[in-house]
């Protein structure tokens, strides 16, 4: 029993003291973990040079491909079809009408075909013409089931473990973590809280506009079929600016369209920190860069290096890539 | 020597436990506080019917007339009409041409009497042109010297002393409290996080478009005289849905312009709280309602009691207006 005790004290210090000394487990120890951990030590060290206030350790996260995986589309593409499946008993012109009539034949080429402006035409017909509390529920019960049709994971199975440790690692240091994604801002709200620790708060995205009306003495939020705004390359500091009001000091993505994001964060003055995954590891998850329809990169991988970025290798920097 | 410590550790444990009896020293014991503090004692007490987890924990103030005065006009109006007689010499077309000729006569009435366009006319022409560096040391300029006509005070030495208790008692209790405010989001930024503690990214309020774009190798966020967002009336749940992305439990206002924010907060299930500051008291600050250009007041006043919202009678429920 001593034995077992003494055991279970060492262990657990054991463990403990591992936390301690590395937070950020899934990370190998090359150079983006050691950049990163150089940065925040300095950064909340009083009376250092790279000192950084507590109010301005802000640090902002693109979610598709970074945050989680992005092929072989984007996740709420996924959610968009089967809305549109969902909805053809209401809609039986779909049945003539493209990009819909390909969606319902189960061609998503041929869905996809006509570009962003068949997107966001399938956006409007499925994300609007509701309350925001009855699309944050089928939203909610959507994400709850539905399956990545090459890893049969949830989708929310799909979030980088490093970035979850990277996320609670600056949190625990007193940072600020926010989404500022080209997604939908209410299709990640009703499940970024728990599977990211982001309140909605903290969630920047593209959204709609909406009306408040009073329905039978009810006030409601209706979601109209008409772009508020695009939160994608010059959006993002652009989001940043509306939702946060001042610029992060690190910010994180994956592909050209965060470019601005990580130029903006990264060249104002004092302490700066700007991190690009790379999807180079086709056998854990999928490797794309340049010639990629989705999360083309190309542009960071050329400039951020001179720009002091870190450009992570997911192949060769993270342990792990999905939790267990 | 041992008298003067015992009264001096007597005093403190005096004032200590004065501070814990009362978090709201200025206001009076009426039903104003009396509500506020069964609301957030029962909201804060685990496994009482009323709790209120931590992550709901939102509350949402207006500012012009619920956190500082708003008479004789917007205070932000006085930086507008200041700005244009800065700006003047660069438009000398001003001269003949209203609302601006008016202003620059120092005839407040004429200038204002073109109503909401006038003013909207006069801040894109005074808060558009420039990057949002270069407007947020204007603002800071502007705030840190302006003076109230009728007080002699600082503009920020005319917030109210029983709201700022509020603010931080709410805070201790693990509220999270934005501003909602119908004035412009980048002329409170600047100086809210000093003297409300209210960080920019808690910061709501009425926008003109911005564009990204890099000069001469440095990025600048440049404002454009263009509406994007005006937070006012039925624009405030719309601002809250947003910025926030969910429904507040506590909300505070003073016109009838907060109505919908208030109607928004308190139809929500569970525990809900909304409060409408009435100037009823001419002598310590201004008194006006329904009759008021700025700050109307009837809607809130017939309906609000109704609905549950508390009344609060600067008059008789403050013991103090202004900071010391």
């Amino acid at each position: 029993m001593k034995n077992i005790l003494i055991t279970l004290i060492a262990s657990a210090l054991l463990s403990a003291n591992a936390f301690a000394a590395d937070p950020l487990p899934s990370w190998g120890d090359t150079a983006p973990k050691q950049n990163m951990i150089a940065f925040v030590e300095k950064g909340t060290k009083e009376g250092s040079a790279d000192f950084i206030p507590p109010a301005e350790r802000i640090a902002t996260f693109d979610n598709d491909g970074t945050l989680w995986s992005e092929q072989p589309m984007y996740f709420q593409a996924f959610f968009i079809f089967d809305r549109i499946k969902a909805l053809a008993p209401e809609h039986p012109e779909w049945k003539d009408k493209e990009p819909f009539a390909s969606v319902l034949k189960g061609d998503v080429n041929a869905a996809l075909a006509g570009g962003e402006k068949a997107l966001i035409e399938m956006a409007m017909a499925t994300h609007a013409g509701m309350t925001s509390e009855e699309f944050e529920n089928i939203v909610s019960d959507w994400i709850a089931t539905a399956k990545h049709p090459k890893t049969g994971k949830l989708f929310t199975e799909m979030v980088y473990q490093p970035m979850l440790e990277l996320l609670a690692y600056l949190r625990a240091n007193g940072f600020k973590t926010f989404i500022v994604s080209g997604g939908g801002i209410e299709f990640m709200r009703p499940w970024a809280e728990k599977v990211y620790g982001v309140p909605p708060e903290q969630v920047i995205g593209s959204s709609i506009k909406t009306k408040y009306e009073v329905r039978d003495g009810k006030p409601v939020i209706v979601r109209l079929p008409e772009l508020n705004f695009i939160d994608d390359k010059e959006g993002k500091p652009i989001g940043i600016h509306q939702h946060i009001g001042r610029r992060p000091v690190m910010a994180f993505g994956n592909s050209d369209g965060d470019f601005q994001m990580l130029e903006w964060t990264t060249s104002g003055s004092g302490p700066r920190f700007g991190m690009i995954v790379h999807h180079n590891d086709a056998e854990r998850e999928y490797a794309y860069d340049r010639e990629s329809h989705i999360g083309k990169l190309a542009k960071g991988l050329d400039e951020g290096p001179k720009l002091g970025w870190s450009i992570v290798s997911m192949k060769d920097d993270w342990k792990t890539i999905f939790p267990e």
